[in-house]
C-alpha cells in the first residue's frame, strides 16, 4: 500500500463546494481511494473526508497544505491533513478492570490497530501484570480530592514528554476535570457504560436493573467538560431479560463495552470522525 | 389443539413450592405443556407460569379455583387463572398515524392475534376510514382541557358496554389521566417512541437527533401514574447514522414501534407478563 | 421541496471522474443536496449516485440527458438519470399470506412510499378483499404448469396495459420463468424467507428448525434465472430458541419479511441501488 | 455462594415428571435456585435443568447419584449431575491467529471463566509468545497428511495426562479425525466463522463477499464427524455493505467470532446445554 493523504473538511455549505476540492486533488494527478461527504441541510453545514494516493501526486507532502490553504480559505473551511504514514499515539488510562485494556491491546499486537502506545496511567496498580505481559511502561498516579490538580498535571507533563496525540479512558473509574479536558479538546475517548442518554453517572447496570429495561447498551464519546455529555462516537446495545442480575448485566455488559471503544478507537485513527455541534459525523 | 389453562403465580419463595404446584396438575392427570419459574433472589419472590393441557384433567372447569385456592394460600400467592378458549378484548386507542393501527388489524385479521377488537377510539377523525376498511366501530372524543374528565367519563362507561378486557394506546397522543389508569391496572399498553428512559415525554425523536445518538429505539409498558416510567414489556432499537434527519429517524421509527408494541400485545394475550416492583417478568 | 435530479452512474474507475462529474452540476449552477461514491478496488468500478436541486439549474430538463451524454461518453459510463417528480408505478403479486401485502398497502396509503400501485396479481383468490379495502384492481391468473406460459402472457400484456415501471413479489408463491425475468431485468424485488444463501427453495423456517439455528433471517433480492440466487438488496435477522416451533419461526419471520421487503421497495424507489456481478450498491 | 448440584436430564415425556423431579429435591430439604424445562412436542422428548442449593440437603454429594438412580431408571432418563465445585479443565487449540485465544485468557484471567487451562495446542509456533504472557505451556504439533494420525494421538496422550475435559478449537485451522472426535463426544467446541448453513468450509469470508450478503455472521459448534455440521450452540452476525471488503469482513468478523465463542464456552462450563437430534437446547 502507497502512502495517502486524508483531508478531513467541515465549512459552511456552497454550490461548487466537491468540484472545487476534487479538481484540486485531480489536477495535480492525485487519484481518490475513498470520499465522503455530508451535508447538514438545518444548519447549512458542508462535511467532507476525501483520502488520495500519494504515489503519483504533483505536490511535495510538506507543500501540500500550503497548496490547499487559498482553497480552503475561499470557503472559510475548517479542516485537517492527515498521512497514512504518521502513526499516532495513544495512552490508555485505567482503573482496576481489565476486559477493555486487554481487548485495545491484543488488537494491537495483532496489527489491528495502526498506532504507538508508549504508556498506560492508572489510579490503582491492579493492572500492572497486564501492562508487563505486553511490556508497556505503567504509571500509577493514586488520586484523592487533595491530589487531583497536583497529579492530573503530573499526567500531563508525562503525557507530553511520550507525545501523545490522544488518550483513551478504558474504564478509568475516576472524573477528569475540565482543566485537564481543555488540553485534549476531541482527543479524550470515553466508554460508558450504558445507552446514553439514559443512565448517565455512576452504577449504571444498577439503574437499568431498577429500571427494569428489556435492552443494556454501552457509548463510546469524547470526553467534554460535562458528564456523560460529550458528543457519541459509537453505541450497541444487547438484550436482557428479568433473569437477568446486576452480575449478569455487568458480564454482558462488559462484551459491549470492548467492542464499542475499540470500535471507536478504530474509527478515531482512522480520521473518519468531525465533531460539531457536540455531535459527530463518522464516515462509515 | 384442546383447551388449555394456564396459571401465573408470585408469592415469596420458599422450599416445596414448584413440587406443590405441578403435584397438583398431575394428581388431577393434567399434562404440562409449559413451564416457566423464575426467583428474584434478592426480593425473595417466586414466579411461575405454567400451561398444562385440560384433556384429560380430572377437576372441572368451574372447580378448578377452589381447588386450588387452599395451596395459593398456604403460600400466600397472588395468582390468575386463565382459559385459552376464552378470546379476550381489546380497545384500540389512535390519534393521526395510522402506522401502528394498521400493524394490529392486520394481524387480527389474518389471525395472528387470537382477541376480540369490539371498538377503536380517537380524539381525531382521520383514522375512520381505516376502522371501516376492517368493519370495527371507530368513537370520536374530541378532548380539551375542559372536557377531558368528562370526555374519560364517557369513554370509560363505553368501554365497559362493549367489556373491554384491555386497553391498547397506538400513538394516542393524549395523557391519561391517574383516575382513568387507576381502572386499567396492568391493562392499558403503551408504544413510546424512545428507548425509555431516555427521551421520556414529548418529540422524542427530535431529541434523540439533538442528542446525537446512534441508536433508537421504542418502548412498549404498561401506562401507570407517572409519564412514560410504568413497567416496561418490550423494547427494540435500530441503528441511525449522522445521515439520518428527524424525518429518517421517525421512518425508521415507524418500524420499531409497530413491531414492539404488537410483540407486548401478543405476550399480553398469551398471559406470559407478570408486574412487580414496577417491573416485568416477561416469560418467553 | 423542489425538484431535484439523481444521476446512478457506474463505470471504470479513472482519475478525474469525481471532480468532472460535479464539475458538470457546478458549472450550470446545480446545488448538489447528496452525493455517494464508491470504488470496487478489486474490479476497478466507479459507482456514483448524486442527487442535485433542479431549482436555479440552468439546463431544461428535457436537455440534460443530450448535455451530459459527452462526459458519459468518454468515460464509458453507464448511467441512468432520474427525476424527483416522476412517480413510479408497482404492480404487487401475491398469494395467500397478507402480511406483507398490508405492510406494503399501509405505507403506501400513508405516503411513506412515493409510488402509484395501479394492480395487484396474484394466483389466488384470497387477498381480494385487501386489495378492495384499498380500492386496488386484483386480477387472479389461476396458474397450472400447463398454462403457466399462457398466463404469464396475459400477465405482462396488462402490466404493460398499466405502464408499470417495476414489480414487488409479495410472498408470491410460484418461481417465475426466465421469460418473464427477462423483461424486467432489476425490475422484480422479490422476499426469501431465510438469510440467503441459507435455506434456498421450499419451506426455509422448516429447513432451518431441522439445523437448530439460533438465528432465522429473511432477504430481499432481484429476480434473476437462477432460483433465490440473484442480487441481494437487503437482509436482516432475529434470534430464536429451542423453545421456537416451526410455526413460532414462521411469524417471528414475518415481521422480518415485512420490514426486509419494505426496505428493498424503499430503497429502489429512492433510485439508491445499483447492481453488478450480481451484487448490489446500495446507497444509504 | 454456597455449593449448588445440577441436573440435567432428558427422556420420554411423561405425565408426573417435574413433580417428581422437584418431589426428590424438595423432600431431602433442598432449595431450587433455576429450574427450566422444555418439551420438544413432536418429538415428545422431556428436558429439564434444576439447579438446587446444597446447605441444607439431606443427602451427602456422594449419595446423590444412587439416591437419584431410581427416579431416573423409571423414567428412562439420561442425565449428568454437576458440582459447581468441580472446576472443569479446558484445553485451547490455536494455530495463528490470536483474537479468539487472547479473548478466553482475558476471561479466565479476570474470573468470568470458571475454568482450568492446563494447557495451549497448536500446530504453529505463532502464538507462544501469548501462552507465556499467561503462563500456559504451548505444546506445538505440526501436522501433515502423513503424520497427522500419529499426532492426533500424542496429542490425546497429554491431553489425558492433563485430565482435560474438554476442547476448544479458537480457530484451529485443522480438520479432526472422526477417531478423535468420537473421544471426545459433545466436548469438542468449534467456532467457524460464518452464519452457518451459509458458507460452509474454506474461507467464508470470500464465499461471502463473492455473494453480495449484507449481513455476515459466526456460529460455535460441537465438532462432529461432518464438517461444519455439528449442533449449534450459538450464533451471531454484524451488518456489512457494498463498501466492506474481504478485508473488512475478517476485521468485523473477528469480534463476533471472539463473542460467540465465549459465550459458547460460557454456557457449556454453566451446564446449560443438551444435545439432541444433532440441535442443541441451550437454556438461557
Amino acid at each position: 500500500m502507497a502512502d495517502s493523504a486524508t483531508l478531513l473538511i467541515s465549512c459552511p455549505d456552497k454550490r461548487g463546494l466537491v468540484a472545487s476540492i476534487t479538481d484540486f486533488i485531480f489536477k495535480h494527478e492525485g487519484n481518490i481511494l475513498h470520499l465522503d461527504q455530508y451535508v447538514d441541510v438545518e444548519d447549512n453545514i458542508f462535511f467532507m473526508r476525501v483520502e488520495w494516493d500519494l504515489a503519483n501526486f504533483k505536490i511535495w507532502r510538506q507543500d501540500i497544505e500550503g497548496a490547499f490553504q487559498p482553497l480552503a480559505d475561499s470557503f472559510e473551511m475548517r479542516w485537517q491533513l492527515h498521512f497514512s504514514d504518521k502513526t499516532p499515539r495513544m495512552a490508555i488510562f485505567v482503573s482496576k478492570q481489565s476486559h477493555c485494556l486487554y481487548d485495545i491491546l491484543s488488537r494491537w499486537q495483532s496489527g489491528e490497530f495502526n498506532v504507538e502506545i508508549p504508556l498506560i496511567i492508572s489510579n490503582h496498580p491492579n493492572l500492572q501484570s497486564v501492562a508487563e505481559q505486553f511490556n508497556i511502561p505503567y504509571h500509577i498516579f493514586q488520586i484523592t480530592k487533595e491530589t487531583k490538580a497536583q497529579q492530573e498535571q503530573a499526567q500531563r507533563e508525562l503525557l507530553e514528554n511520550y507525545n501523545v496525540d490522544f488518550i483513551v479512558l478504558a474504564r478509568y473509574m475516576q472524573i477528569i476535570t475540565d482543566d485537564f479536558v481543555s488540553h485534549y479538546p476531541q482527543n479524550i475517548i470515553n466508554i460508558h457504560h450504558s445507552f446514553l442518554p439514559a443512565f448517565v453517572g455512576a452504577r449504571p447496570y444498577h439503574q437499568a436493573y431498577a429500571r427494569g429495561v428489556k435492552i443494556i447498551g454501552a457509548t463510546s464519546h469524547y470526553v467534554t467538560a460535562e458528564l456523560d455529555a460529550g458528543p457519541i462516537i459509537e453505541q450497541d446495545v444487547t438484550r436482557v431479560t428479568h433473569q437477568d442480575s446486576v452480575k449478569d448485566m455487568v458480564r454482558k455488559g462488559k462484551d459491549l463495552e470492548k467492542s464499542v471503544l475499540s470500535r471507536a478507537i478504530w474509527y478515531h485513527l482512522q480520521n473518519r470522525i468531525l465533531v460539531y455541534n457536540n455531535k459527530t459525523v463518522v464516515f462509515h
